[in-house]
């Protein structure tokens, strides 16, 4: 097969086994982990050009290229990251790593735990993004890598990107918050409390122990995929998508699926179900939910922020009303009082909290101009 | 016990049962059907001051007043209905009526099927906005009113009060419509769904039958009240009631209950649970759904509005994000078209959809004003 030229083409994920403990923010200890990831691009002989890419929610590793010459789609950022695309590989040695405790290579609830041979299940230790920022710190050890010269995330990934500047901060040149909150709100904590609840009713769900069962709370994790789906896309958007389209305008099927909307997220949920993990699902969202790095300094942001040493660029999208304009101002805000550098704008979108995984023409130019400029800074 | 002076006091549900069969818009036939009401206030001699109260949702005919002389609680709008009080029974007859397929007195999915002998449940028939505004004219009939000098109604309630003037435009002299739309939007309707699937799903729920086993979809149920409480809230609303304070912060803990926000959501499902019927709340989420009066009007709002002969008053509320001042704001605009006399306000609030049954002071202060000039206008 043949790639486009703007492509990464055929990756290679990798595996990074930990020898030591990683100690958690909850006292609790994991042994024998390891981290999945890929890379993109050429690190170059001063080991200045890496770039990390934290994952949102339902993300991982794999964020450009393709796996095998088969695939249907590429990585999941692959818009945005290849040659002469905003987070260029010709200037860039781009890392993506999966989450730990997420389901999709690196150690989480569906691996094994060394302590009893047995899938962790539920009784994998809880994380938060310190943790995250933590062990993909000691995974840039292992690459040698001292300094990043940008940390990208989106959503989830930019509260990683904004954990790493307060916890990290010689070791972050830049970051790139895309609509991102310096923590939730109660609505955003109470979307997914329902969304947990939805997993752990169903039956299947067993307290956490369907692997062991043979089972998979296939309905839970779908309503929970459903819900997370209408709160990402704005209400126009979904007008735009769906309007209000009658499959069938058969009054007496009124409790059959009847409009198109509830098709589309019947499919949803179920190509979710099928390829994530509810176990990951129930400790992602709690790591959303106590994401809250002020939480520390007396709920200042701005003294948690003072620390940082790293330059920001904070984009937002006009219809996310998950993270909204709002909450990114805040974290600009904070940023500014601290006196340090940022940039920030906010994208005139219709597709909501979606919007920081497409590649909307302002908001590609904007990533593109920003890291076109760390890299004239970094060849200088 | 002493109620207060703008207490309509002690009130007593009534029950009117119609002999004659009632042919839905779906096609099904209702026979031996009922409907449960309250009435505050007095009938004039001219029968010339009603008032018709149309409810919500998860709403009812107990509006005003008390049942027993210890009820905790009155009913569900008596800030606005009492002597005195914005809809006046100093002045107007308020009737308020209880819903064809609701589960508080009318004939609903927990009745008996006089043909089967056995509940309905699941296969009461689907019902639509039409259905309960015919019903409802049929009991204004039986009260011998020919004529409603307001019909009052909030979010689904408005919509009723929206029909009436559509399809009796003689019989309604002034329809109030309070955080009403034309119709609902993509958005709306996965949310529905969303919560309709929560209760399907719930192993209890047995395809609807849950009565004929003993049990009931409390979870399912609980799941779907969740999420119509959160998308009722504003941001900002959930923000002052409950920010994001833990419980313990033993992060621990992390996959309990943890937030003060997740335990209200609990609270609240558990109680709704157990005063709200399952197969209700999907036949009235699908009345909502299907809800769009200019379908039969080529989608054409204007046109479906012009045989109206209300005078109207639309009044929406800032943080409303479910049926938003946009939506109530298309209501005016086709009416104005239409030629209608229209008065319309946006009221500011923090309390998102819920608003509508709070005594907000400008919103109240806003219906006093309008009830009291119909009241001039009556009298003159």
């Amino acid at each position: 097969m043949i790639y486009p030229d703007d492509s990464v083409g055929l990756v290679k994920p990798q595996l990074h086994q930990f020898n030591d403990d990683l100690v958690l923010s909850s006292g609790q200890i994991l042994s024998e982990w390891h981290l999945a990831y890929e890379t993109y691009g050429v690190l170059n002989k001063s080991r200045s050009n890496a770039v990390l890419i934290c994952h949102a929610l339902s993300g991982h590793h794999h964020a450009a290229g393709y796996h095998t010459e088969t695939d249907a789609k590429p990585g999941w950022w692959d818009t945005a990251i290849g040659p002469g695309k905003p987070i260029d590989t010709n200037h860039f040695f781009v890392i993506s790593v999966n989450n730990l405790g997420g389901c999709h290579g690196s150690t989480g609830p569906t691996s094994i735990n060394p302590e009893t041979k047995e899938i962790y299940g539920p009784n994998f230790p809880a994380v938060t993004v310190k943790d995250w920022v933590r062990s993909q710190a000691l995974l840039a050890d292992h690459l040698g890598i001292d300094k990043f010269s940008a940390i990208i995330g989106g959503s989830l990934g930019g509260m990683q990107a904004l954990q790493w500047t307060i916890d990290y901060p010689i070791r972050v040149e830049h970051a790139v918050l895309i609509a991102c909150t310096p923590k939730l709100s109660a609505q955003n904590i109470a979307f997914n409390e329902i969304a947990r609840l939805a997993i752990s009713s169903d039956p299947n769900f067993r307290a956490g122990n369907y692997h062991k069962y043979g089972v998979n709370p296939d309905q839970g994790l779908g309503i929970a995929r459903m819900l997370g789906h209408v709160t990402y896309l704005s209400d126009d958007a979904m007008r735009d998508k769906f309007g209000r389209e009658l499959k069938s305008g058969d009054l007496n099927q009124a409790r059959d699926v009847e409009f198109q909307v509830e098709s589309y997220l019947h499919y949803q949920a179920e190509s979710f179900s099928k390829r994530f993990d509810a176990n990951s699902y129930i400790l992602i969202t709690k790591v959303l939910d106590y994401f809250d790095p002020a939480r520390e300094f007396n709920d200042e942001l701005i003294s948690c922020l003072k620390t940082a040493r790293s330059k920001f660029l904070v984009v937002s999208f006009t219809t996310d009303w998950r993270f909204s304009p709002k909450r990114s101002k805040e974290i600009v805000d904070a940023l500014i009082a601290a006196n340090k550098q940022v940039v920030s704008t906010t994208i005139e979108s219709p597709h909501g909290h979606d919007s920081f995984l497409l590649p909307i023409d302002r908001y590609f130019q904007v990533l593109q101009t920003y890291m076109s400029q760390i890299y004239r800074d970094l060849i200088k």
